[in-house]
């Protein structure tokens, strides 16, 4: 590839601000990086799938630069962000003596990313974190912005913790293994970024995202872009009391519908639920009269473009679903406040904000609609 | 008791800011002071033995003030500071449907504290707390500074986050039903504020620890002498990257002999394992040349005086430890860094330090020097 061309995007939050790497080759930096951080011990978190393509090297590259490698390897899929694997992780890295200026890192996609950052976040009260996504999703939205967590039976993500990594080193030549529909459902997340407040950025995607898939300076481009905008937006808002609300545009909808397969990866991983809630927010802003049918229309265009889903009766078993079940699943978000709704809305492409206190008939109505569409 | 006359001590933490309320009388406050926060729910958090004193009382003041009550009760005893304890508080109060603006109210001692303490910081990632202890050790210790966290098989304390509460009622009436060990527990903490950096206290503990036990106005100034004490090293240094070690004289050798024992508390609880570590930090300074004799002598005779135990020997099965062991469970403590120890020493009655760098070898000696007493 000749010289690095990496681009480094720097997270401004004070004394927990931190640098994103981005580019081909930059998981080849951590040796060095986390070197530099002073940490003696490294707690690599990874999952079965990434620890048989990537470990080796990366362990091999930080016991180089003089770290001792603690590694934990969980299952891969949703199911391991429970207390169980929590419980696992710490356990497991006590064991090894990680010490208060140690480093964990999160090799791996946002399953890893969130439970490795959470144990990260309690361990000794708190040591740093390196993230090093391998997915699509974990580089342009997870890594960044410090949330993390696991999933309960009563949700997903409703207990975790705020804790910003010290480093972020997204490789995308990592992404060159990725099966196609994780590629995929992390493409949701990055159309979303122009979707919420980036119209020109939206509009280089439809032009762009086969470039993207492929694997070229576009990809690279994408990451770095999407990773500012969030990085922007987490800036500004960093614990989620205002504005950060926006990045969960389509993600209300999503969320619900994820729980309607009961997180089974099978049916609808995280990007598919992202999209098919894009294409409803901008349905449902139009049907309210916020915005025009047109841009509904596009986002759903491009989305099926790219191949991913944009309705709920692309969902297998959706015939299953009713609103009023969607409704209940909603109501248990984090962002509920004192009962109401709260949904991020668009007045149009790049035009998305926090409409609160939505009105539940509403939302009602226009599921009722949306459902009603699987039988036609 | 006629009016009011409870202290308030500010802690002063920029937006984290609070209040800590002391008195008799303090948790009548709860219901007002709670829904002046703006919640709806409270997640009320207590023990098996609290529940039964005080609960039913609390609850009903916490309903007259219009909050709904989620009240979850765990066994009595540090074994409740686990994962499954965690998890089992979250899931109750997820299924309560607790929201971010909601309270969790934790009423009871260090362990309720803690472990409500940690579920707060986690749930939703992050709510609110409300440190209502109802032992001495937490009205003067645990409930104040943001310490909160579980146990695992690897170490006390070893999981956690700091989240300081939005407000601490310690009503010091409620002592008056503490059983005398644990009065007497809690007192080690008390002593210690002065043993660290305010002779003058010390000194008139040595005078007034019967008023404190017996519950007249010397045990609210003791309380809130102890909780500006810890407050003031709080602020200066929130997070235990500095002066907050001062705060764990005696606890690099009480958390070893806790260690020893298992966390049984039928045969050691924290503050007689503080009370032993305080006196072996006296006179490994003494031993160090550090601290005078007479100083080290002093503090023993004081606690002695009280009934708290001052020798590794008082511990029943003491006879089953070696220096190796104890030693190698000071190696598990969280202030370890780069595999050196450090400890909290004095030059004298209030003039305590941090010492970091301690050699292993010195320990060890003193170890055994008095491990070999056990015999005599």
């Amino acid at each position: 590839m000749g010289p690095s061309r990496q681009e480094i995007i720097r997270v401004p939050l004070g004394e927990r601000a931190y640098d994103i790497v981005v580019g081909r080759g930059a998981i080849e930096e951590a040796g060095a990086r986390i070197a530099a951080l002073g940490a003696r011990t490294v707690g690599l978190v990874t999952d079965g799938t990434v620890a048989d393509l990537h470990a080796a090297r990366v362990s091999a590259d930080l016991e180089a630069h003089g770290l001792r490698v603690a590694a934990v390897v969980v299952p891969p899929g949703e199911a391991s962000k429970s207390f169980g694997q929590l419980e696992a992780i710490c356990d497991a890295l006590l064991g090894a003596k990680l010490e208060r200026g140690d480093v964990v890192l999160a090799l791996g996609g946002g399953v890893v990313g969130d439970l490795a950052g959470f144990a990260a976040a309690i361990l000794l009260r708190g040591i740093r974190l390196v993230q090093a996504p391998t997915t699509l999703l974990a580089q342009v939205d997870s890594s960044v912005g410090g949330k993390t967590g696991i999933n309960t039976a009563r949700g997903k993500n409703l207990v975790g913790a705020f804790h910003q990594p010290s480093l972020v080193l997204a490789d995308t030549a990592l992404l060159d293994t990725l099966p196609e529909r994780e590629m995929k459902a992390g493409y949701a997340e990055v159309a979303k970024y122009g979707l919420i407040g980036d119209a020109g950025f939206f509009r280089w995607c439809e032009g762009h995202w086969r470039e993207i898939f492929a694997g070229g300076p576009e990809r690279d481009r994408a990451v770095a872009q999407s990773c500012r905008a969030k990085a922007a937006v987490v800036v500004r808002d960093e614990r989620e009391e205002g504005d950060r609300a926006l990045l969960n545009l389509g993600h209300t909808f999503g969320h619900a519908l994820e729980r309607a397969v009961a997180y089974d990866g099978a049916r609808l991983v995280h990007g598919e639920a992202v999209a098919i809630g894009l294409a409803l927010a901008f349905r449902f802003s139009s049907r309210l009269g916020l915005c025009p049918r047109e841009d509904a229309e596009r986002v759903a265009a491009h989305l099926d473009s790219v191949g991913l889903p944009t309705r709920i009766r692309d969902v297998p078993g959706a015939e299953a679903f009713s609103a009023a079940d969607l409704l209940a699943a909603m109501g248990q978000d984090k962002k509920v406040k004192a009962g109401e709704l709260t949904f991020i809305l668009a007045r149009g492409i790049g035009r998305s904000f926090v409409a609160r206190g939505i009105d539940r008939t509403e939302v009602q109505a226009f599921l009722d609609a949306e459902l009603a569409r699987r039988s036609s």
